[in-house]
């Protein structure tokens, strides 16, 4: 082992939470290492967001323009699947980091690739690829950002059936005829609306009774319906009890409770992420291997005061946006303490993340797009909250009617009784998903409504839907 | 003339606005009678925003799934135009108001179609198309919601040569071979847009420098080169002397100042709007005929406490949307004085028009769309604010980058440096019409820029450029 290294901030994982965390301990004059095992730039920039937008763009694309009359009539055949997925390639760079580690030069962080683990307080020890070692001293902190991976339920076969995480769905180099897709969460919808438009037969096969069991029922209801009408077949609580691949190419079939079998020519399991937290020395600062690390609003590791934990590994909120505010306001609470500046721990606070309880946004790119953000009114009534669910039909907002002829869709606003603020907003329909950051600032910034009246949507736009709402809660 | 008949409220002018008024009155319980000479619904519904939106949706669908690889190519071909037009005639009700009368039944008001003019102090006369003469008097309130009409400058030979205004201009039966558009702002540029997808060879003959004059300088510059790889030719700082027509169906040619001549099949003349007050009787009530009428921040018509005016004849944004926005307020402000309730006039209150002043949205449909809400820094330093522009390239936002393959467009936010609130945002670029919202909140909301750092755009979206403009702020 060589001789250590001291840095103000050292950063295990080099995904975006772990990036944005180096971009801001750099900005504030702390030098910092961050450790990588893969590519930097993490799930999200080769393996989630990145290239699942790439694949489902084309596919949105091409519903927004089938519902435009003048238009429709061009867009009969398929989509170019070799173009969407040389496009798709082209946004991952090919599945390598230059780009990243250009801007990590850029940012002046030091970049050890290997596999990080702790090994006692403030000390990180690095075993690279070629299997040198190196140990890293963190003078003020070190951050935890080693994200989550695909979690594949143990069922009988599974291994030998080499089913699709979403790593191969976001990476796979040609669409199979038949694709079965285990869950209903996010990485399950948006991946069936993909690969069903790239011409896969989709069978979506959802544990529970609904898809997007997370957002407002009618969203799992408004995407289970368009994918069937785009050909996929959906079936709702469905359990797969074991899977079976008929040789090394054969097909894959699953046995479902009840007896019903499914064939496919892959298998795409989309049934949580469980954090990488197993092998980063946890165990040799008192805490428990495996687990999700658990934090306080200011993303510090509970009983440490040196030790942070950003992005999915800490289970608030497992979306990359997210990862990246909970970065930048780490970066700003290690700036603050290695500066002997006080740490703002009120709520909204510079030093709080606050957004990751109370005003979670998040964009579900199928068609239609579901987009919400705060509580569904589940939640918030869970909570204790005094609310009303506020519903408006987006179909009969002019706007969404020029959008789309046919347009189909719906909003939820959530409002708290007692403050007359939103709690929570959904919107689910074409064209939503540059919609819902109207909600996440009214939601963010506790707007009264009483103020949000003065906010005029522009003429002929679907954001007229708020004016609606508005209405239908003034009554 | 028949008998008087007497309500709480009589509206002149049956189009957005007047409506608004005339929804808000009878949900107050005020009897209402609207007055309408033409179609109930008004320039809006059948000669601006809805059908100018049904010509421009299709345009814009096809340059955004040009723009998508995968789908390019299989939009090679023109428009279906016969199919768009069909669809605008759709839209529009072919030009009959069924559905409008519907709607003004279903909350009980009273519609007299004809010509309406006061003649006195709460008094109306409707003159109706038939030649039958109505006396409506109003006990609370008479509300003017004439709008206005097409500004044709007086040029020689214009009357002969019958040119297009914005009326032929959304409601024409077939795109012209050649179309010349005299005009640089929004009417101007939809049009322009609109029927060169359409099949028409535009070109555009702007007075000033730029297009979009009213919109930061890069707005006008975007939409001109936009329009110019669409084909069209597009002149500024061009004057437009005379007009001929050969004969009754030959080409129209324009005289420009300087010698040039420009020959087209249609001339349209999108240089403003003028108020339709010359004949509504203002000067039976010791007002000006002819011109804008001057309101407070309620609406009233200055030095009268019984009359009001709203939408474009106010002149304080010609907007369908503000004019319902002003319909609301004056609803509300005729209910709380019919009823002897306080009227709030401070700032952003229930019965003030602030958002006019504050925070007024527009979206204009061209490709890249122009969004914005709010001063422009023009603007903003002309009223003595201590201001920064902060400015970011949104096609370097991945969410942009995902929307379209070589996303082309721009974003600026107006920062009040003594407040750190916003006074003003413009987003231009594909797909950003939905995204004005969440700038028309913060802008009308005042939410500190310490509070939207917690309004977490969601990845990857094109709202992401919020996060940017907020890191480039803070430098």
């Amino acid at each position: 082992m060589t001789e250590a290294v001291e840095y103000d901030v050292v950063v295990l994982g080099g995904g975006p939470a772990g990036e944005n965390v180096a971009d801001r301990t750099r900005a504030a004059g702390l030098s910092t290492a961050l450790v990588e095992s893969e590519l930097v730039g993490g799930e999200c920039s080769y393996w989630a967001c990145v290239p699942s937008k790439a694949l489902l763009r084309p596919a949105l694309a091409r519903a927004d323009a089938r519902r435009v009359p003048g238009l429709a009539a061009a867009i009969e055949g398929p989509l170019d699947t070799g173009a969407v997925l040389a496009h798709r390639d082209w946004w991952t760079g090919n599945w390598k980091d230059d780009g990243q580690i250009g801007w990590l030069d850029s940012i002046g962080a030091d970049l050890y690739r290997g596999h990080g683990r702790l090994y006692g307080e403030r000390k990180v020890s690095v075993t690279s690829p070629e299997g040198e070692h190196h140990v890293l001293l963190a003078r003020q902190a070190v951050v935890l950002a080693t994200g989550t991976r695909a979690l594949v339920p143990d069922l009988p076969g599974v291994a030998e059936a080499r089913p699709w995480t979403s790593r191969e769905a976001t990476s796979a180099q040609a669409a199979p005829g038949r694709l079965a897709v285990v869950g209903g969460s996010v990485v399950a919808v948006e991946m069936a609306t993909a690969w069903q438009a790239l011409g896969s037969r989709v069978t979506v096969l959802a544990r529970g009774p609904r898809l997007l069991p997370r957002m407002e029922p009618f969203a799992g209801e408004l995407v289970a319906e368009a994918l069937r009408e785009a050909g996929a077949e959906v079936r709702t609580d469905t359990a797969v009890e074991s899977v079976v691949r008929d040789g090394p190419t054969g097909p894959v079939t699953l046995l479902l409770a009840g007896g019903d079998t499914v064939e496919a020519d892959e298998v795409l399991f989309a049934t949580g992420r469980s954090p990488r937290t197993e092998d980063i020395g946890l165990d040799t600062v008192g805490l428990e291997p495996g687990g999700w690390l658990t934090v306080g609003e200011d993303c510090r590791v509970t009983g440490k005061d040196w030790l942070y934990a950003v992005g999915d590994v800490n289970h608030r909120a497992l979306l990359t946006h997210q990862g990246k505010y909970q970065a930048r306001i780490v970066g700003a609470v290690i700036a603050a303490r290695a500066a002997g500046d006080p740490v703002d721990t009120t709520p909204w606070g510079p030093h709080t993340a606050t957004a990751d309880i109370k005003a979670l946004p998040q964009v579900v790119f199928t068609d239609p797009e579901a987009a919400s953000v705060g509580l569904t009114l589940a939640e918030a009534e869970r909570a204790g909250h005094r609310v009303r669910a506020v519903d408006h039909d987006l179909g009969s907002v002019t706007g969404a009617g020029l959008h789309a002829h046919g347009y189909h869709g719906r909003a939820r606003a959530v409002v708290d009784l007692d403050r007359e603020v939103l709690l929570g907003v959904t919107f689910v329909g074409p064209g939503v998903s540059e919609l819902l950051h109207s909600a996440t600032v009214a939601v963010a910034a506790e707007v009264p409504l009483a103020r949000l009246w003065h906010a005029v949507p522009a003429f002929p736009t679907i954001s007229e839907v708020w004016l609606r709402l508005l209405e239908t809660y003034r009554g």
